[in-house]
């Protein structure tokens, strides 16, 4: 029981965006009390949790001052301040994901562990640039100019990720050898991850969740689509031979048991040549398992709850022989004043906004339609999404 | 908009119960913001809600404070201030139920608009006693002494129920001759209505839903199981013939239309010697729609918010073979400590709790159980809703 004395089992949440938002959503039936630590420009959970905190995902004594009130402490992002959670987890306090596997969002620490474990991981280097010297610049440079020499593709370019801060197609670069020079004597950041820009037949994505007590299980596994190096589409089942899909859903059941991780972990995995590789992991819930809130019979946001607060796992089966999520992305259209234009399109659409001021490709909400065939969803999933953002006659 | 300056539709809601709240668990992936206006005694919404304005649902100036700041009014339930919102709707202000809707509520004025409209009722009988004279007393004994002695069942039972007020079997009461003259003599309040005890095959109740525009929507219908007085279990689909299931259907759809109910009308339904007469009808969200949360295409709670917002109605179909909804009735266990032990019976439980302090025939939650047949998923509930209402060992 926490200070509050409430009976209520109680999650707290570090970052107040849509994903604090959803988990929010779905603790409420179960009768789970969320309470947010959300940054003074976070938007998505305020507007709906009634317990927020204002602090900075790494601000020491905010974070402390969330974990006093809660019984277990969970992330909406990556992005907040390790150390602290370390010391938290050293206190016994119940933090989920550990520190451990938090670790691993860093881009280059996970290929390097992956690639230790024996886990498909696209060749790859890590080079340190940061505010460096120029001698260490002209080290990251020959290092860089080696691995396109070795990796680039037919056009000679390679990708550049940083390895910790980016999202959504942020912190990800392309680069040829013509390039790479005023690249890296501008870089400023974490350590570079760098990998070929492989040919991928299309990109999949399993969620799997964990318990303390060690149950687990996994979703089937759907294909994600992305624009602009931005997920825009989730489509459930993947459109793939059934093998593949097994060793995919295999392939997350293992990075899932080797990490240890508890709480919704997604694997987005390329495929490249048939074969599956691991593109990364987020230790979280995430954009590619938002179709499992209608779609399957646990959502990834339940689960979640329930993994950290160490409950019974619920079961992962779709619910409909096929679905699809379209993200709605921001213009300058509110999608919160066009509701009814979407549901105009297919009454029987899903709608989920996260109450964020619309700005262009800022993530507003999505759209899950469910049918019988992949394509029928896809298109009507992308024509709702369309509405919600289209400038409406009568705007407010 | 709002004077908020708010972009996203808001919908106020009376009285701060479990139906305002799962209206608001509804609201939120959708992008409407819900305001709710709680009585002191109300639990239920203001855990998970952030606006919540105090007064009582009888209070005319907390009803206009939240008029003031909403797009539309609607109700939690119906013993509301009906004077305050029929000046509301003479003022613009959208209220949905309107005043004419929830005059219906009232069961004397109920039963008599559905017999002057030829709709199937039980015989009936109107009994004022209020606080009458003992001339006004004598006669309403008479009155009922002779509705007794027309309609009294073979043991010379009636049953009287209060006209306004009841709920959950409270203001329902089973009388015999030798009971009738202490009970007249005794009562005080709104008027009665007399009806015979009925010998009843089952219960049925038809969901339906209406925008201002006029689309309408009807859910299949569902078996309710009553245990003194109270809903206990609702079961889709009823195990009826599909005739009976079918006329049914259309006799919810005619009160909806007959009545021109704006937002979701709930008509539960007898089943007397093969024939369908309407118990009674409540113009909201209802605890024989909860089932539909996870069992159809569209929720009772997302239709309400999208009539009352006069946007286009969901779909209703269901989307498993069978579901039942078993409520979580209060005992001294607090099940919100329990959800461990319930999904422990079966994983796959939607568990909804309402943040209500347990008291003994209070309802504290629900769950629902989707499955291939009604009987696996009648036991199945019904076991999880005990794990959460059970002491548990390790109770906090």
């Amino acid at each position: 029981m926490t200070e509050s004395g409430s009976v209520a089992p109680v999650v707290g949440v570090i970052g107040g965006g849509q994903l604090a938002r959803m988990l929010a959503e779905a603790a409420a039936p179960l009768g789970i009390t969320i309470k947010v630590l959300a940054a003074a420009n976070d938007e998505g959970a305020s507007d709906i949790v009634v317990d927020v905190l204002s602090g900075a995902p790494d601000d020491r004594d905010a974070i402390r001052r969330l974990a006093a009130i809660v019984d277990v402490v969970t992330i909406d992002h990556e992005n907040v301040d390790w150390q602290t959670l370390a010391e938290l987890e050293s206190e016994g306090v119940a933090v989920w994901p550990s520190v451990e596997t938090l670790r691993l969002s860093d881009k280059a620490h996970q290929r390097r562990t992956f690639a230790e474990m024996g886990l498909p991981v696209p060749p790859f280097a890590v080079v340190s640039v940061g505010q460096g010297s120029a001698d260490d610049r002209a080290g990251a440079l020959d290092q860089s100019l080696t691995f396109l020499t070795e990796h680039g593709n037919s056009d000679g370019r390679i990708v550049a990720k940083a390895s910790r801060g980016g999202y959504d197609g942020r912190g990800v670069w392309i680069l040829d050898a013509a390039e790479l020079p005023a690249f890296i004597d501008d870089y400023q950041g974490a350590p570079l991850v760098l990998e070929p820009l492989l040919d991928l037949e299309l990109e999949l994505a399993v969620l799997a969740a964990r318990n303390p007590s060690g149950e687990t299980r996994v979703w089937p596994v759907v294909e994600t689509v992305q624009v602009d190096g931005m997920c825009d589409e989730v489509i459930m089942p993947a459109q793939v031979p059934e093998a593949l899909a097994q060793q995919a859903i295999a392939l997350g059941r293992e990075v899932l048991e080797r990490t240890g991780s508890v709480g919704v972990l997604a694997v987005e995995l390329f495929v490249s040549g048939g074969e599956l590789l691991i593109n990364e992991i987020a230790p979280r819930v995430h954009n590619s398992g938002h179709v499992t809130i209608e779609a399957n019979q646990t959502s990834q946001f339940e689960q979640h709850l329930r993994a950290v607060l160490d409950w019974p796992l619920g079961p992962t089966e779709c619910v409909a022989p096929a679905a699809v999520m379209h993200n709605v992305v921001g213009d300058t259209s509110d999608p919160r004043a066009n509701q009814a234009a979407g549901l105009a399109i297919f009454p029987g659409a899903h709608v989920h906004l996260y109450g964020k001021t619309p700005r262009p490709a800022r993530k507003l909400g999505h759209v899950t339609v469910m049918g019988e065939d992949v394509e029928t969803c896809r298109t009507t999933a992308e024509a709702v999404a369309a509405a919600l953002t289209a400038q409406a006659k009568g705007s407010r």
